[in-house]
């Protein structure tokens, strides 16, 4: 038997587009041989629909696309993700239906429903009871979908659920398992699913096909790479990571295409970023983009990003110099965009500045400058980029990277303004390696960006340092806090002072308001700000 | 028996805070001649702490309270909502402990967990699997949480949960039914648990208790209205309803405390909001709040509200007129400002916008006017109440309603500049509504703002039916399109004209990005924008 993994980019909701892309690859296996082509979880509705799942004419448009999809294919079988009818309790299962030319041969409803981080399954599925193997071609498939295969593993164990999909289909005869997955991209993910379908192929003692999606889809990002791996846990084919491919695997002579799969931890950051701007920007019907240059590493590494990934011809960058600002800074910022080609305005902002000043003398008279004044100059620039976006219909990205969300060191509708907070999943640490690795492709941030103290520009001779640890404390306290959830006296246990863990967990509670009105980002980390994080605002629990 | 109902107001995470309160309600209640005392769902922890859940030290923090509260009251029994472990699955059960000098008589586990619009209860609790009555002075009490009670009624059919918790206690002869709620406030909604009080009341042929919470978390209104229903569904004992009140009813003689509740619609909207507003700028650390006065009937409402829930003292109006503001409109700023007491400002934007127009001419230069111009007016004003916000540490009240919110129609860093947006969930139809109770109270409100035609003045003479459908044709095609999910055929069904609810829902949906970085408000209908509706915003589904 052969069989095509269709590792595609759906777009949510648009499923005559979706119906046409899979229609193609169906074609494409057809030709290539293959008995079977497998598409990912909802690769038909697009993932995840959230709220569209409530509406009636979405259900609607969904089914009846569905039995589209099956009538339209002849030749080869299908088996796709979809969203079928429940009929007790929540209304929709997450489903796979196999079908060949026009009938649907089965149906399986995903039983494990992810409800934590990002994931609000439970919202909108009803669990599916129980896990039979599907006849095709004489043999048995175990087919499951994306969380149906992590239970009885370190990550998810079996206490957890209370049951294990895959093993329940092993008992039962399986002796090929298919698993339709969405499951979004963070650092070193790639290799955590390799162990899951490694553990269940080799507990199994069966081949095991892992067909997951592409594409970014607001702030997540589906890095694909799907892939086929033997009873023995052998890779023998694999799908290119962060691109729409079609890979076909032959299960009787158990051979494969290979196709390259990214390498470093940052050239996945790059490319994932990059794949999130792209998505998120075209399904908007957005083609330009805007930034403030500050010469910092920032705004470098999001401009470079920027126009790699729409091109250079397609991103402006503007630099707004303040009366703060160094000669260093801007030099640079015009050195970074002639290094990538994009053009760039010079707006200074000292003359707006000044009559904000007067304007607002009858309120600040007598009173001494503080974090006022700062935010007043990140606002004009924030003002300024949003009237640009809206003059030339460009989308503002926003440059604010992780470490000073976590800490509130940003200002709301000033830096923070923008459609797309391109790097707002980057600890400040990551950002260099970033540059780094970028400039290592092509050397075109300035040197000197990358070593210089990092400062916002907004006082005489201020640098981050002045109101921050030093990143290299700031980033792992912040991992500890954010994403492994450690306790203060855990993460002084760890040998932080803790008079900077108090002041970092304060900062970071402290600035829950600024991040619940922050633009959306592309999430690169296992817990990034957004909607995999839900912290009330307001609440009176004081840990340290 | 004689039982006492402590309607509070728990601060989540506030571990030593509530302790103190209920120990004090049980003294309460132990000096009025109780026999056991009864506090609303989670009393213990507040509601919803939300990811705090995931923190093993807010648990343990948490359980440690469990534990002292227990052993700091004699003398007369409790019943509280809390959390307690789970052994497999989700690690937390949303749990009920009656105890009595000392010792735990019994623990309850919610069963039916809502996970639907702001409810995220799946995320975090594993349910209970059994209803068991808990014997108490000889009467087996029926013991659920909130959900628990909602099960077999309209709104909740028993084909969504597939069980009835209270129909199996009543079925294994509980004689007395409590439910402890922490259930939100929307219009409409007391009139809804008592019908379904009544009816399960009447169905179990027993007396039931009815214990809400009070107050406001972040958007969620928590409006208390505790009470008490005989057999035969009459209400013997309720306590006032946005407030914290305690009522105590003797089952015996089935008399009970009997406090005003709230009459009109407007009566309970106004009361939410100023809750609403009071809680959250206590319970982070506000006492003074800045909002813009336009002279429309948006600001206006917004001052009022604040000025009565935080005094006219504590709220600082400023009157921004730009060069297309009517005099008239600066008129009845100030004498709403005048009216209600509040101190003003007046900060003309003129001279801001002219240098910004100087310093945007590169940009500008050959294009036309357009929303570019009026948006940039809008964020000035953005930045100078920002500006009075950092210098003098007010928090900044934003004024837009939900029509504007729903359609886009309002500026991102602009006028939905704020911490707390106090009227965001309020159509404006129904702005005019409370606007008029408010004057029916006081006349504050000057006539003029409710008979002239509602504008944002960003342009010359321009007016908001020049861009939108009159208010009585938008606010409904909104309720059908955004409460009902009602289709676009569906709400053309219902007599609308097509090109108007194409037009809407295209508004709708394009300025999903806009409301993602709204400020939080509170909610007071069935379904609010924020942590209720969870919608993406890039898609590719077209309705009409």
């Amino acid at each position: 038997m052969k069989v095509g993994l269709a590792q595609i980019n759906p777009t949510i909701g648009a499923f005559d587009e979706n119906i046409a892309m899979m229609v193609g690859c169906a074609g494409r296996a057809r030709e290539a041989g293959c008995d079977l082509v497998v598409f990912p979880e909802f690769a038909l509705c697009g993932y995840p629909p959230q709220d569209l799942l409530e509406r009636k004419d979405f259900i609607e448009n969904s089914l009846s696309a569905s039995r589209r999809l099956v009538s339209s294919v002849s030749g080869v079988a299908m088996l796709f993700g979809c969203l079928t009818p429940a009929r007790y309790g929540k209304p929709l299962h997450n489903s796979a239906i196999l079908c060949e030319d026009g009938r649907v041969l089965g149906e399986v409803h995903k039983r494990l429903l992810p409800s934590y981080d990002i994931f609000d399954e439970t919202r909108y599925f009803k669990p599916g009871d129980i896990s039979e193997p599907v006849l095709f071609r004489d043999i048995p498939l175990g087919i499951t979908i994306c969380e149906d295969m992590w239970s009885g593993t370190d990550l998810m164990p079996l206490h957890y659920y209370s049951c294990n999909p895959v093993a329940d289909l092993a008992g039962k005869g399986a002796r090929v398992f298919i698993n339709l997955s969405c499951s979004p991209f963070d650092v070193g993910k790639m290799d955590v699913r390799r162990d899951i379908v490694r553990k269940n192929a080799v507990t199994c003692q069966s081949p095991f096909l892992y067909v997951n999606s592409v594409g970014g889809q607001d702030s997540l990002i589906f890095d694909g790479g799907s892939f086929v791996m033997t009873a023995r846990g052998e890779i023998i084919a694999h799908a290119a990571d962060f691109e729409e491919d079609f890979i076909a695997v032959d299960l009787d002579s158990m051979k494969g295409d290979i196709h390259t799969v990214t390498g470093s931890r940052e050239e996945a950051v790059v490319k994932a970023l990059e794949m999130g701007l792209i998505d998120y920007t075209r399904r908007c019907g957005i083609s330009r983009v805007t930034l403030g240059l500050s010469g910092g590493v920032d705004s470098s590494v999001t401009a470079v990003l920027a126009s790699r990934a729409l091109g250079a011809e397609n991103v402006l960058g503007v630099i707004m110099p303040s009366p703060y600002t160094s000669g260093a800074s801007v030099e640079d910022a015009e050195l970074l965009a002639a290094n990538i080609g994009i053009r760039t305005i010079t707006l200074p902002i000292y003359d707006i500045f000044k009559v904000y000043l007067d304007v607002l003398e009858p309120v600040f008279s007598g009173r001494k400058p503080d974090v006022a004044e700062e935010n007043i100059q990140a606002r004009i620039r924030g003002n300024l980029l949003m009237a640009i976006s809206n003059k030339l219909g460009h989308m503002v990205l926003s440059t604010g990277n992780k470490s000073e969300f976590a800490v509130g060191y940003c200002t709301l509708y000033g830096d923070m303004s923008g459609g797309y907070a391109l790097i707002s999943d980057l600890p400040k640490m990551m950002v260099y390696d970033v540059a780094r690795y970028l400039n290592s492709l092509e050397e075109t941030i300035p040197e000197r960006v990358l070593t210089r103290a990092p400062s916002a520009e907004l006082r005489p001779d201020q640098s981050d340092q002045d109101d921050l640890p030093p990143y290299e404390v700031l980033d792992p306290i912040l991992e500890l806090y954010l994403e492994k959830n450690f306790s203060f006296d855990q993460i002084v246990g760890r040998g932080f002072q803790p008079d900077v863990v108090s002041t970092i967990i304060k900062m970071v509670d402290r600035s829950e308001y600024k991040r619940r009105q922050a633009p959306i980002g592309p999430r690169v980390t296992a817990k990034a700000f957004g909607i995999g994080r839900r912290y009330p605002i307001a609440h009176g629990y004081r840990r340290s």
